[in-house]
Parts: C-alpha cells; sequence; structure tokens
C-alpha cells in the first residue's frame, strides 16, 4: 500500500475492511463456481436441460428477500445475480449446463 | 422450492450449497456496502476527491493475485470488483465519493 502515507488514518481502516470483504467475496466466488461446475457436468451426463426458468426465478425471489432482511437494495441483488449466472454460462457455453 | 419433486437429489443438492453461498454473498455485500457509504461521507466531510485512480490499480492488482490462488478466473475478479464499485458510484453520486 505505497499511498499509505498520504492516507488519512480513518480512510485507511475502511479501505482495509473493504479489502477483507473483497477477498472473503472472491473466495467465495471460487467455492460457488467449483458447485456450478460440477452442475454443469452433472447436467450433460444426465441429459438434463443446460436452463432451468423456475430455478432462476426462485433463486432471483430468495435473493431479493435476503437482500431486503440485509439492507442491500433487492434491485442490486438481482443484477449482482445476473451477473454471476452470465458467467456460470460463459464457462459452461461448451457443456451447455448452467445450474 | 415447488419443483423439488422433479428435481433429483444430487441437483438438490448442489443448489442448496450455491443458495447457501449466494445468501453469504448477499450479506457481506451489505456489508462492504455499509462500509463505502461510510468512505463516501468522510470524504465529502473531508474534502478529499471521490475517485483514487491509484486505490483503484491497487484493488485490481491485489484482486487478481488473490482470484489466481482461489482458482477464479482474474478477469471475471476484476470485472466483478468494476461491477461493486460501479454500484458504489451509483449509490454516491450524489455525495461524489466512492471509496
Amino acid at each position: 500500500m505505497s499511498r499509505s502515507a498520504e492516507t488519512p488514518e480513518k480512510l485507511q481502516e475502511y479501505r482495509r475492511s473493504i479489502d477483507n470483504f473483497d477477498a472473503a467475496l472472491v473466495f467465495l466466488l471460487a467455492e460457488r463456481f467449483k458447485v456450478t461446475q460440477k452442475v454443469g457436468v452433472y447436467k450433460a451426463q444426465t441429459g438434463l436441460p443446460p436452463a432451468d426458468p423456475g430455478r432462476e426465478d426462485q433463486q432471483i425471489a430468495r435473493l431479493r428477500a435476503l437482500a431486503a432482511d440485509a439492507g442491500l437494495d433487492p434491485e442490486f441483488s438481482e443484477k449482482f445475480l445476473r451477473f454471476i449466472i452470465d458467467e456460470v454460462i460463459r464457462h459452461h457455453s461448451a457443456s451447455g449446463a448452467r445450474g
């Protein structure tokens, strides 16, 4: 953190927390993608269709409710889920399954 | 989970894990935004500039390294950080600070 000499202590403290949250988020995402990868393999092996719109609707409704509980904008939680699902689709477009 | 009767047990198991990870991600994001909100207020109060390109470069470099360690695509970790920062900017465009 080469700029810390110029950065007020209070701001440094906030940034240390942000950095910790970002590390936790990245590690959780890595584990989440391991599971969707397994889902992709499983669906390909069993001939299940890659997309399941009912499942996706459930995920969105559930995340929006959790977000509201947590004080996070439900719109953002839905955008976030779509962002993640887009990445899953990108990863698994070859096997054609997305979880 | 109204469709569980039609969903194979293996797939249900994967989905329960995905749902747990998504809940954890949403709760962490809620906490992360609390901190960036404080950063926004702090910067507005102290007259610090809203953007800090050096800080952002550090965050990207750090997250890419963490992602590589965790087996996550570094490109995705960078896209993810930008997605989050865009939301912070959207939240705090009024106060003009982003952390």
